[in-house]
Formats: structure tokens, C-alpha cells, sequence
């Protein structure tokens, strides 16, 4: 057995029939930057404040451990990026690797870096972005994002926190006027944040002109003493991310100057007179590139369990014949999929990241107008993207943990782990459920201005509901006429065409129909799903649907064919996970279904044997992954083993043998 | 706002159209057993030793706290059954009250007073009973159940674990000969078993004669010391129940009397003369009512979580109209029918308990073909079902997760607990996907006999494979001929009826048509669930499914009604979910489930005013839910911000303040 498992790892990856390596350049984004970061990985896997050496566990970690080791890696990289004397890419590599290795660390180091960072500078003006962005960068501040309150989520127009302006002393007062305005599960905030930016009701001579941004220090710098009126608390234990300090937080009339009022889009003068914002979706802009954000850490954290269960699938050997039991259709069906999501979704990412930089003029916002016009294309993209991705991954998880038995149970896996972190994904951020009827109302939107108006607005990229400007032709398609299924599998664009067409015909005819909203919220839910996979296939199709690729592209024959196979499996998983709305709709026969899932399950079965070389592709060192079962040589078992052997406490008598076990079996019995 | 809440949970309790105690009679089984229980909650409630006493909080206990007290909760009762000073029903009921409160406590008692009880009595002979039983019922010894390796679970027949008769000195010699045989995952093994069954390849003059069941004693009675030869550790941290000591166990040449081989099927004599069992499934008996004990864990756990979310969903109010969050279509719809199968479950679990006690005559298998003759059947039941229910908990506890936003994710709502504790469920005892399978093949086996030898067994209950009887009439059958869907909603055997044919289509065309076995693996998962899923159903159309409850009955005419009206609402959650299977089976048109999901939706809507009725009838008092923002009352936001308050470490300064943030933030900068 102990033999066994490493040669089957080995054949597996010989029977790749594409260069791994490059795969893997292409799934970091490029050579370079695959390089980087494995120089990064070098970096910090002996360095005991970025990562946990054996024999300590940090699957074992307590919440107290867990939010000292992860302050320690920021503090850490924060001197790093302070001191100068690495190149900044490089250390930028070593915050990534960190971050793929401890998710907390992600999460409390963005909402510095990225979530406060960003709001100065999209919603401050350039005084205020002078004024902070200096200390922001050389970390003499710490700050956070504080926008959630106890009694209040996704409607920010309930927020309860009010910013009073006192004309005299030219300051605003913030205060909590009750229980359910507590700022709530702010990260950051718990132990750390100096300073935060607070989104808050403006009273301005006595009405309420609606909300804001303020910068306010919570905390004195340096001592970590709480400001006057502010009242901050940790949340305590929480699913995952027990390295993040979410706090919670209540104003007693806590005075800040008029110019921590963030103004690039508002004004407020000496006397009080208030310049509302041209748009108020403005306000809210920041929640884009945050969404956006879950691609990376989709990518990132679901690959790590896709190659857990897939290592351990190969290795493990159950059942009559005592086969792999990754050859059981229930598993490799289950798994490939989600792996060919992995590719599509970092390659679509790519694209979305350079239409955010349009949209955005690189995250400053320069020309409004700009950005006003693509922010309804750009939030259903981000929206629906965030609902399909983050509900997907779940699943895709669940699955892991399955597969994996009962060795997925134990903590020393990861995959516990990974499922208790991702756990706030689809909820933090926007609840994904109304992130999806948001979508799902702007694609309405859309439908109706073609179908009534003929408009299209033209935009500087293309956007995900480009099917719509074709909306007339496709709600014309009495049924698919693809007979023969075995096409698709050379023109992935037939299926990309059938779920166009799905997907108009639900828009068109059940969202449109719906006696009321309320009623069609489940069908708005799977529009938006549909629409967030279809984006995905079709930025692929365009990438990779051609027989091979084009001359000068830089592809490597065997990388380009199995991304093509890639995108051709997405765009069967995808029709087949939507085949029952083509069916219901008339769209779809009963034998189209039959025939494509027929040609999606042999599918799988012939990509079963690639899929070793796809995840060793992803490029996680074996440190990273943590999980023993998913050695990168298989040979599994002997490390598990020593790896619950030196479990703290995992050996002798109990420390209450004597009060609770010996009062029992201490007896004279018959045995 | 805080006067709200209880507003509207006062307003939803007064909108249910039934008795709500007398459901809740029901749902216990009874009203002596309601009684009971209540009785035990309210004994159970102040005891340290069974209960954690504010502010300490069961959530927040580290693994070495959550053993301890676990361990704590066993003595007292095990002092308590000793003592005799109580009732044993009271002492029944006190040990289901800590059960319900302490998953872990059930966990590791059952291990003992149930898994190693049974096969003591299912596969020990008389003297083998006499000789344990006493100790057992009086805790002079503490039991486990030795199956698991860490490189075999499911497979048995791989297991290698090896036990060699040594016929000189009539004694068998237990030995681990790698790894792999490590027995592994053995709840109550690591800290504190004195006994096991050991489930070992046995050797008798040279010859393997197949697996067979060994009492081993593992540590000495009272030290806890180990026995010579045998090695034990814990598999320390696990993704839930960490108050149960999972261990791991390897032999080194350890000796056992001939007499400690478990010999009610199977003998030897002092020469070495083996008789195997007259059919080795004998030998698995005892997995039949460990699988069917996941009624009553599904029902438990699941049911509090329904509670929380239901609770949560009424009084949290969010968007554009502040309404109740679970007025929302996309909210109640996933949370009703789940509700729904929590009456259903435990109304089939009654039925099957019935079976299962004529299958074993009482537990101790009397009538060896009584046993042999009902086994395929049962094992059929108890495996779909814990295939059906264990996956579809998985879900329903995923959507209680995302349907309780930011506030499910904090470890106070008990929620990830429960979550993390559910996880073992659905690989732990037989992983679902083979049990799946192994369904199936029963089915497609008894399909085969019916139409082609016209044979079908008669049993002593009713099997759930009935309507495999009928199948010729079924198969017959070219299309669902009932067009108004709304007379399901009056009679639910028209849906039983339609079901019956989808899985006769579903057995017949495409398990038998599967070129290999191997690529209708996922066809036989789907087989199983509706299967299970219908077999629920057919029960309680039995039970539900006329107008009015019969006289005599002793049912309350509004507990009848709602309860008939969860078997209908069943019923349509059954064929929605499945009439995919109808439609490619040509058996469904499309029109028929675009009305089955219309009719569906709309009965959804029509018992959302009855949810929080139903889940008040679960029972669940406060302590048990744990969950602040499931308070019977309703006024959720203060206690769960005290319960926040008094985690520990949650204010102040942080002890990393002076060595990773005051090197940062202590800095002069512009702010």
C-alpha cells in the first residue's frame, strides 16, 4: 500500500497530455509572475512570523493565536514595504503567498489596504487623498471599513448611525442613536484600526440629506487606547477568518472636523450649504472592486480543496475492485467541472479587471461621465458574478468534503478549514440573493430598452449583456436546432448561442410575467446565475474557441488545446446544469437533454486522466495546502499519521480520568 | 426597532392555524413523552454538570474544555442510571435532553450503550451477552465500536487489521501489520474506552476465514492505562463534535481468548474447527441501526437550525419596505419544505422503528430468517434514507447559513456548530454515495424478479419498495395523465402515483441500459433519493392523505389538517425536484412542471404564516438553540450583543499591541 500511492500519483501526472508548467504560467497570469511568486513561496516557508513552523499546526491555532500570528505576518510585510529595501513587486509577491496561505491575513490586511484605501480615493477629493494616502501606505495609520451595522446589512438606506453637523464649532457629531446602529462585524476594527471610514445618516440644519463618508479615528496611535465616545468591542468567535478582529462599534457623540466629510462627489461649505452627489450609486462605488476581489479569492482557496480532493482521489483506493475511487463517476463528474471553472474564472477575471480600469480611469475615477455610464454594466457583472461564484464555490466545497470521507473531518486536512472561512463569502459583501435580483433587474432593464426602444448604449468594453443587442433575433428561435450534440464539442459557440437564448427567454417571459417582484425572486436568482456562467463561457469561447490558436499569441499548442477543452466542458456543465429552464420554456426537447447529458458525462470521462496535471497547474506548494492526504508524491499516509501524532494532548491519560472515568470503570465488574 | 421584534414574533405565533402544543405532541411523540422531556430540559437546565451556566458559553469551549465537559455529562448520568435513586425513563429522558443540547455527549455515549451493545447482542452468543451486558448497563466498562482504518472504510472486505488463531494456546493474536491498519476515527477510543469491538481479518490454521467481531480490552479499568501491545492516540482536532475522543488504535501481537470471538453466527472450537456464518450481511447487522439512529440526529440538529432561521427571518427586517426578511420568496420557500420533512421524517422513523423491531425481534435477532428475509429491504431503507437525508440536511443547513446573513457566521448562533457537527454525517456510517448505490441495486434486483419471475417476497411490514409490485401496470403507463395539477393538492397519491412511475422508469431504462455500472453511478444517487424521498411520502399519504383524520384516531382535527397539508406540500417538493427525471423520461410534459412549480410556489406562499407555528412545535427551548437571535420572544439584538460582550477577550487592548501595532501606528504622520 505505502508504494502504491506514490507511483499511481506519479502514472497520473505522466498521463498529462499538456506541459504542466505552462499551464501553471498561464493560471498565475504569465511567467513572470508565476516565477515571482514561487520566489515568494521560498521566502517565507522557513520564516517562523509568516508561517507556522512544525511541529506547531496552525489548523490547531486558538482564536488568540490565530489573530497574533496573522497581525504578525502584517506587521511583518508592512516593514517590509516601510524599510525599503525590497522592490516593491516583491514584497508584493510575499503579501500575496502570505495571504494564500493564511486567509485571515488576507482579509485584515485588505480592509486597509484595499477597502480604506480605496474609499479615499473614490469618494475623497484630492486634498483629502493627499492627507491620507501617505499614511495609509507607511502603515502609521491603521484603517477599516465601517458600513454594516448590528440591525442593518444590504439596505444601506436603513442605517441607523447619524453624522449631525454643528455649524458653530464647523465639526460633525457622530452617534448611535440605539442598539441596532452598533457597526457591526467590521473588520479590522476589533484590535487594530486606528482610524475608519464610517458611512453614516447627515443631518444638515436639521434634515437629513442622506448618507455619507467619514474618515473618524477610533483609536489613540500607538497605545491602542479607544478615542473619547467611541465604545469598540472584538465580535468574538466567529465560523472562519478568526485571525480577522471584526469589532463592533457605537458613537457618543464623537466631534470630527468638517473636512473629514469625504467630498469628491458632495461639498458641504463653511455655512452649511450641501452639494448632494450627481448620482448616488457614486457613493456606494467601492463595493465594485470588492466584489471583484472574490475572484482572487475564489481562485485562490477553492483550487487548494479541488487539489486536495483530487490528489486524495487518485491516491485513495476503495471498493470491490479496489479501483481509485476518483475513477467513480460520482466523483470525477463532481470535480471536473469545478475545475474548469477555476481556469475560465481567472481568465475572465483578467478581462473584468481591465474593464474596472476603464470604468474607473485606473480607481481614481477621473471622468464621472465614464463612469456613470458603464456602472450599471459593471455592477451587474460584479453582482451576478459574486452570486454565481460565491454560491458555486459552496457547493463545489461541500463536494470536497465528501469526497474525501472521513478524512476531510479532520481539522489537520484544511478542508474544514477552507469551508469555515469561505462561509462569510456569500453573504459579506452584499448578500448574494439580492445581489442576484439587482442583476437580474438591470438585465430587465436592458431587455426592455431594446425590445422597446431599439437602445443599446455602446460602451468602451463588451459587456456581459451583449446577447441583448441580438435580443430580437434570439426570442425569435422557436427551439435549438442542434441535433447532432456531438458538434458543440468543436463549436462551443452553439451552446453559448442555446444559452443566450435560455436566458432571454426567462428575462423575457417569466421575469416580465411575474405577478410580482416577490414572486419571481427564485427565477430572478437563477437569470442572474445563468447570465454570471454564460459571461464566463462566452470571454472563453472568444479566447479559446478557434481549433487552435492564433499565430503570435504566445500559446502553447497543449496549453491553448486543454483550455479549449476546458471551455467546451463549462459550456456543457453549464447547459446541463440549466437544461430543465430550456426545457420548461419549450426551448429544449426532452431528447436534447438526454443527448447532452449523455455527451457531458462522457466528457468528464475523458478528461478523468488530465486531471492531476490540471491542479498540480494551480501551483500550491504542498506547505500552502496544509492537508497531508494531498501530498504532492502521494505518499500519504505515514505523514498524516505523524501529523495526528503530534497533535497537542493526543497521547496518555486525560487529565479528568481521575474525576469522570475512573468513578465508572474503576468498579469490579465481571470483565 | 427593539419593540418591533417581539411585535412581530407575538403576531406570527398568534397566525398559526393550528394548536401549537398539540403539534408539538406530535412532533415528541406523544404527550407523555413531550412531558417527559420538558421535564428533563427544566432538570437539566441549572446543572453545571449538563449545562454550561451563563456567561460561560458551550460555543466558545476550546477542544480540552469540550471533552472534559462531554466526559462530565456521561458520568453524571451513567451516576445517576447506577444510583438507581431515578427512574429510568427520567434518566432516559435527561440523557435525550443533553443529547439534544450536546451532540458530542451523544456522540461518545451511544458508542458505548448502544453500538458496542449491539453487536454484543447482535452477533455475541448467550453467554457472550451474559457475560458483557451487566457491565455495560452499570459503565464498569466503556465500550467502542473498532471498524474505520485509515486506509478502508466503506470497503470492508479490505480491511486488514489481522486476527491469527493460535490453537496451542487457544488464544487469537490481534496484530496492525502496516499503517493502513491503523484503526482510525473510533469515537470514544481515544481517551476513554477500557473495551472494543474489533471488527479483523481472521486466520485459523493459515487460512483467511474472512472478517469476524472481537471483544479486545484496550486499557486497564480505572488508570486508563494502555493494555500491553496495544497503542492509542487521539486524532485531536476535528471540523465537529470535539467532545468526542476519535482515536486511533494499532496492535502489537495482543492476545484474546477464544471466547472474546463473538459467536452467535459463527464458531470454533478448541481444535480450530470454523463454522462462518450462514451469510456474512449478518455480520453488518449492527449498521442497520446505527444508520436508522440518523432519524433521530437529522430531526434533532436539523430542527433547531429551522428553528433559528425561522425565528431569525421573522423578526429581521431589511430592504426597500423593511419587510420580514423571510417574506421574501427566495427565503421561505427554502426554509418550508424543509420544515415540512422534519414532521414527515419523524412520522416514517415511527414506522420504521416498528420494522426494524420485527426485522431483529426486538434487537437480539431471535429468528435468524426473519432476519435474513427482511435485511434487503431494510438495508435498503436505512441506506437511501441515510443517503437522502444526510445530503438533504447538508443542503438545508448551507441555506439556514446564508438565510441568517452576517449574524450566522459569528459562533454565538450556534449555527457553524451545528454545521461543523453535521459534516460526519454524511460519510460517518457508510458513505452516502455507496449506500446510494447499494439501494439502487436492491431496487433494480427486485425490479428484475418482478418482471421476470413475477416473484415479489412477502414481508412482515410493508417494504418501501412496494410499488415495485405494481410495476407492470406502472411502466405501462405512457404519460402522467392528470393535467389539473390542483387535484394533487386534494389527493397527494396522485403524486405518489406519478413518482412511482418516474423511479420504475428511471430503474428500469437507465440502471439496466448503463453500459458499465460504473457510468450510471450518479443515475443510482438520484435513483436512491427519490426512492427515499418517495417512500416518506407513502407513508404519510397513508397516515395524512384523507380529508379528515379517521375517528378514534385521537388526532386534534387542526393538528390532522396541517399535518396533511405538510404531506401535500411534500409531495409537490418531491416532483418539482425530481421532474427533471420525469421530463427525460418522456413521462412529464413541460407544461405539466411549469404547473407543478407554479402550484408549488404558491403553496409555499400560502403556509408561510404557519412557520413559526411549526417550528415553536419542535420544542426547542432558549438553552438549547443557544442562538441570541433565536429567542422564543423574539427580542434578539440585546442579548446577542451581552452574549458578545462577555466572550472572552473582547475588549481592551490586545496582548500583540506593543510588539506588531505600536511599531506601525505609534509613527508621527500627517494624522
Amino acid at each position: 500500500m505505502s508504494r502504491q500511492a506514490p507511483q499511481d500519483m506519479a502514472a497520473e501526472r505522466a498521463s498529462a497530455e499538456f506541459d504542466i508548467t505552462e499551464l501553471a504560467h498561464f493560471y498565475a497570469g504569465g511567467e513572470e509572475k508565476y516565477t515571482k511568486l514561487h520566489k515568494a513561496y521560498e521566502f517565507i516557508k522557513q520564516d517562523p512570523e509568516l508561517v507556522v513552523q512544525p511541529p506547531r499546526n496552525i489548523l490547531e491555532f486558538n482564536r488568540d493565536e490565530i489573530r497574533e500570528f496573522t497581525m504578525g505576518q502584517i506587521h511583518r510585510i508592512a516593514q517590509m514595504l516601510i524599510s525599503g529595501e525590497h522592490d516593491y513587486e516583491f514584497v508584493y509577491h510575499v503579501a500575496m503567498a502570505a495571504n494564500i496561505y493564511n486567509e485571515s491575513f488576507s482579509m485584515r490586511f485588505f480592509v486597509h489596504d484595499s477597502l480604506f484605501r480605496n474609499v479615499i480615493n473614490m469618494l475623497g477629493n484630492k486634498e483629502q487623498q493627499d492627507q491620507w494616502n501617505e499614511d495609509i501606505d507607511k502603515f502609521r495609520l491603521y484603517g477599516c471599513f465601517a458600513m454594516t451595522e448590528l440591525g442593518h446589512s444590504s439596505a444601506l438606506r436603513g442605517l441607523e448611525t447619524m453624522a449631525t453637523f454643528d455649524v458653530n464649532a464647523d465639526e460633525f457629531i457622530l452617534d448611535s442613536p440605539n442598539i441596532t446602529s452598533t457597526k457591526w462585524l467590521i473588520g479590522g476594527l476589533g484590535q487594530t484600526a486606528t482610524h475608519a471610514v464610517v458611512i453614516a445618516q447627515t443631518n444638515i440644519n436639521g434634515k437629513n440629506v442622506g448618507l455619507n463618508w467619514f474618515v473618524v479615528q477610533v483609536r489613540e496611535k500607538g497605545t491602542g487606547k479607544l478615542m473619547p465616545g467611541v465604545v469598540i468591542g472584538d465580535i468574538g468567535s466567529k465560523a472562519g477568518h478568526n485571525g480577522v478582529d471584526n469589532g463592533w462599534m457605537q458613537f457618543r457623540q464623537v466631534r470630527i472636523p468638517r473636512s473629514h466629510l469625504l467630498s469628491k462627489w458632495v461639498s458641504l461649505d463653511r455655512k452649511g450649504n450641501y452639494t448632494p452627489a450627481p448620482n448616488p450609486a457614486v457613493m456606494y462605488a467601492t463595493l465594485i472592486p470588492e466584489r471583484l476581489s472574490l475572484i482572487t479569492v475564489t481562485t485562490q482557496m477553492v483550487s487548494q480543496a479541488l487539489t486536495i480532493a483530487t490528489r486524495y482521489g487518485v491516491v485513495r483506493r476503495q471498493g470491490n475492485k479496489n479501483q481509485q475511487i476518483i475513477d467513480y463517476q460520482s466523483h470525477y463528474v463532481n470535480l471536473l467541472p469545478p475545475i474548469a471553472f477555476m481556469f475560465l474564472l481567472k481568465s475572465a477575471g483578467a478581462d473584468i479587471d481591465k474593464n474596472f480600469q476603464i470604468l474607473t480611469s485606473g480607481g481614481k475615477i477621473e471622468d464621472p461621465m465614464v463612469y456613470l455610464n458603464h456602472m450599471g454594466e459593471m455592477h451587474c457583472v460584479s453582482a451576478s458574478l459574486k452570486t454565481m461564484s460565491g454560491w458555486y464555490a459552496s457547493d463545489i466545497l461541500e463536494f470536497v468534503r465528501r469526497s474525501s470521507g472521513g478524512h476531510a473531518y479532520s481539522s489537520y486536512n484544511a478542508i474544514a478549514n477552507i469551508i469555515g472561512d469561505w462561509g462569510v463569502m456569500t453573504t459579506g459583501g452584499g448578500d448574494n440573493q439580492i445581489l442576484a435580483e439587482q442583476s437580474s433587474r438591470f438585465l430587465l432593464h436592458r431587455l426592455e430598452q431594446k425590445l422597446e426602444f431599439d437602445e443599446f448604449p455602446e460602451l468602451k468594453f463588451r459587456p456581459s449583456c451583449q446577447y441583448i443587442a441580438d435580443a430580437k433575433r434570439y426570442l425569435e428561435i422557436p427551439q435549438w436546432d442542434v441535433q447532432d450534440i456531438s458538434l458543440c464539442s468543436r463549436d462551443p459557440s452553439l451552446i453559448e448561442e442555446a444559452l443566450n437564448a435560455i436566458l432571454l427567454n426567462s428575462i423575457s417571459q417569466k421575469l416580465k410575467k411575474g405577478a410580482t417582484h416577490n414572486d419571481v425572486l427564485l427565477e430572478m436568482s437563477r437569470v442572474a446565475q445563468l447570465h454570471c456562467a454564460t459571461y464566463i463561457l462566452s470571454v472563453n469561447v472568444e479566447k479559446f474557441g478557434a481549433p487552435a490558436p492564433a499565430e503570435g499569441s504566445g500559446f502553447d499548442v497543449s496549453v491553448y488545446s486543454i483550455l479549449q477543452q476546458m471551455t467546451i466542458l463549462w459550456a456543457f456543465h453549464t447547459l446541463h446544469t440549466f437544461s430543465g429552464e430550456g426545457v420548461r420554456e419549450g426551448f429544449l426537447t426532452p431528447q436534447q437533454i438526454n443527448d447532452v447529458e449523455g455527451y457531458y458525462m462522457s466528457l468528464n470521462k475523458s478528461l478523468r486522466p488530465q486531471m492531476i496535471g490540471l491542479t498540480d497547474a494551480f501551483g500550491h506548494p504542498d506547505f500552502i495546502l496544509k492537508a497531508p492526504i494531498a501530498r504532492y508524491d502521494g505518499d500519504i499516509y505515514q505523514p498524516y499519521f505523524e501529523t495526528v501524532m503530534t497533535a497537542p494532548n493526543s497521547m496518555g491519560v486525560p487529565p479528568y480520568q481521575e474525576k469522570y472515568i475512573k468513578p465508572l470503570t474503576g468498579r469490579p465488574g465481571k470483565n
